[in-house]
């Protein structure tokens, strides 16, 4: 299964920071980012030696509220994605800590497979959308409900420091409808689903958002959680895991 | 009036982009962007050679809603600065032009006062979120009513391509209290207010936003408009102008 699959990291390594493939043990370098077709350099870093960074650097991030029929609740289906901003000074490397920021009391995980752009979108059908879709990872759309709840927007509630961990790998050849998400907390399953639930898949998200705004290579959006959440605490360790993409883990800090 | 004010303007001279400070008739070059303390490497470039472009490079980009007591109509004040994100990709030059987007139908002026950061800025009070203030900007937040309304939030209301229109010129030495910001569309006022009637000043947004969110040098906040707005046509000029600061101006296009 998804032996066809190609996975992208970028890491810090003694100082420097690059991208590569993940192999089993060690990192395959690449000599530029991804979508700018970067070839093996014929370099190998042993993994244990690399810290793992969000593996792209978007210039913007959006994100789908109600995405899955587990998550509505007694709210109505959406007839159209509903998109929000994520900061790009929000994102959150595997391994680093979600800070519950000053004031924030009722911080949940939502566990989400993210799309990432590969190249230069704007106005696509979702037909065209598929190819403007470079591959996929985990991320976790870190949501103070009490600021969701009152605020105006959804600037803190979805976009406080650390709210946006993203990451091991970017899956290039993944067919993600055949994938299963699941988020953990303290290794208990919370949050379980078909990927192949989406109500509006990543390419009709992508077509949507492209309509409005013009996405470029490694910008990404993350398309949901499924079922219900609940609030972390300080010392959680929460795991959010897809098929053919990898775990993403991060701990929780006061 | 006004006389110890600096003016720096990003812009773009026989293909090659650079910062400078702006005089009546010339652009004296400086060699880094502004908040890098760029020094004048002594060349000049004469502005009717210069296109001026949007006035720095936000890694990321805030703005205020319902900050001015003219703009609540039957609202409550807000108790708090109401933020909410706007992505980069939405940033216009001054004479660009403001693009309505497919299916829109009630895109909205909003002429507006916008601080510019100018270092790193986290977990500051209003005192010292004063020194984190490089300077300030025009900036017109663009606005679909129709999407605002009805929209889960904010994101293409806000924030579709040409939706951010900056500039002319970063004022530095401002005091911008002392300013008036006037809005005109096709040479008639439409919006006309004293800047020191916002109800959470700069150095309070500053400060409320860096509570949660890490701010950086070029980082912008569009702290509200004042009045009432409408409905913008192809054709037609809005013109943004603050005292010190300079003429914003831009058209709208299909």
């Amino acid at each position: 299964m998804h032996h066809s699959v190609r996975r992208y990291v970028r890491f810090e390594h003694r100082g420097r920071i690059a991208y590569g493939v993940l192999e089993a043990a060690a990192i395959r370098l690449i000599g530029a980012d991804p979508f700018s077709g970067g070839a093996e350099t014929g370099q190998t870093v042993p993994l244990q030696e690399a810290k793992l960074l969000w593996p792209c650097e978007p210039s913007k991030i959006l994100a789908v509220g109600l995405n899955y029929k587990s998550h509505l609740g007694s709210r109505p289906a959406p007839t159209q994605p509903e998109l929000f901003w994520k900061p790009v000074s929000c994102l959150l490397a595997p391994e680093g800590a979600i800070i519950l920021p000053q004031g924030a009391s009722n911080v949940h995980y939502e566990g989400e497979l993210v799309v990432v752009i590969g190249r230069r979108t704007k106005a696509v059908s979702a037909a065209e959308a598929a190819a403007c879709i470079f591959g996929y990872t985990c991320g976790i759309d870190v949501s103070e409900r009490d600021w969701q709840k009152n605020d105006l927007q959804w600037w803190r509630a979805k976009g406080a420091d650390t709210f946006g961990p993203l990451g091991p790998a970017i899956a290039v050849g993944l067919d993600y409808k055949a994938s299963r998400l699941q988020t953990r907390v303290n290794g208990e399953v919370k949050q379980s689903q078909l990927l192949s639930d989406l109500l509006f898949d990543a390419a009709t998200v992508v077509s949507h958002a492209s309509r409005c705004v013009t996405l470029l290579p490694g910008d990404v959006i993350y398309t949901g959680t499924p079922g219900t959440t609940s609030a972390l605490a300080p010392g959680d360790v929460v795991e959010v895991e897809i098929d053919g993409i990898g775990i993403l883990k991060n701990r929780v800090a006061a």
